[in-house]
């Protein structure tokens, strides 16, 4: 008799994730995930303030907190993850880079994050990636100069996108979002213009840092279960031969 | 002939959430959602340095970002959310409150949010809630104080928890989530002992605060969908009655 959805699914619902760790192993390869950030007044010079962020950066505080999203794990630092964080508030835009399988001294907090990032807004630079601290490069640059060189599936996060728990997302995606004020209409031509889809995580219109943690979480799943059955929303089995139509090893 | 989950799927698959804001009205009724937060070493004294809130509040930056994901939305803060923050380094432990209906001057950043706390914690207390801002309440008192006074469903936050998104979490739940270092066993006994559901979010271990957004997205989800079909994680449909067989008024 051909399985339905229902017949799977209660083997999955009463085991913990810890459990299912065991079961699935980690893969050997780590695809990379990217998070693009674009600050659209957040300033390319060092010349802000730790003592109040938000006032004097054009809100470099956001862009801290989704590096702590992208990267901050209970006891560690995601290594498969990396940061582009477009800023384009001064002479010219910059681009920061940030490689999780190189970063050395990111803690947590807005303000340490946020003096990393005075240290590498001091650096001169030119088109060339420049290193600054540890897993934090620098260049000049803008939104169209980083996209053009991205050849992994692409999404654009926007309010009114699909689900992005239906969306298959790409283990090595590249995810683009805007900080508070969005991107505009320029910017979201050049980057439908690539083919990006555009996808959502919620109801509730949230910023830019919850939403890479939403993303994270759904990728997470996403691993932990790509050498077993997948139970998500979206179509389980499209070809209707349940669990034993899959290939397991 | 009877509906199956492959039926339904797709009427919601290609439509967003805006979309389906329009289709599904909100609530009249926004059930109350809390949050409480343990601070094993976060200070209950006003003390420390907000040049340097890691090192000499006892990580209160991680209650900031607990607040930050409980409250922050794009465009607002959530009103129907209550966070309890529970901070135990001092003579003896303070409870503060935080009421989304009432908080004013909450910004997202975490020098703000612990510059509220710290005027909170000047206050002298006793077993009394006591005002310190609009919004914003401060006494003295432990956990246990505070969960002899939950009626709700309440839930805790650890690793070998069953998956958050099948638990068909309560829409004014309470979740109760420990800070970098986790509750106690004595803390864990008492809670289990109320006959807490233990839940978890993820396959990684996480921060409090990116638990807490995920929590809230989930909710969101619940409560755009609990008039209409819910599509998620889960027995969707254990009748077999397929979309036909729900309630949809």
């Amino acid at each position: 008799m051909m399985p339905q959805y229902g017949d799977l699914l209660p083997q999955r619902l009463h085991r913990s994730f810890r459990d299912e760790k065991r079961i699935y192993p980690a893969p050997y390869l780590h695809p990379m995930r990217t998070f693009v950030v674009v600050g659209n007044l957040a300033t390319t010079t060092p010349d802000f303030s730790l003592e109040d962020i938000p006032g004097t950066s054009g809100r470099l505080d956001i862009l801290c907190r989704c590096i702590n999203s992208a990267f901050v794990l209970s006891h560690g630092i995601r290594r498969d993850v990396e940061v582009y964080l477009v800023l384009r508030k001064g002479p010219s835009p910059k681009t920061v880079r940030l490689l999780g399988g190189e970063l050395r001294h990111l803690n947590p907090d807005e303000r340490t994050t946020a003096a990393l990032l005075k240290k590498a807004l001091s650096l001169e630079v030119d088109a060339e990636w420049r290193r600054s601290t540890p897993g934090i490069f620098v260049r000049a640059g803008d939104l169209a100069d980083l996209l053009a060189q991205v050849d992994e599936t692409a999404y654009y996060l926007r309010e009114d996108g699909s689900d992005h728990r239906v969306e298959a997302l790409a283990s090595d995606g590249t995810f683009v979002l805007g900080d508070h004020i969005g991107l505009s209409e320029e910017d979201e031509a050049f980057i439908e213009g690539l083919g990006t889809k555009i996808v959502s995580v919620g109801p509730k219109s949230l910023h830019a840092d919850h939403c890479i943690v939403l993303i994270n979480n759904e990728l997470d799943r996403n691993e932990l279960y790509r050498n077993g059955p997948i139970v998500r929303d979206g179509p389980v089995d499209p070809d209707g031969n349940g669990i034993e139509g899959r290939k397991m090893d």
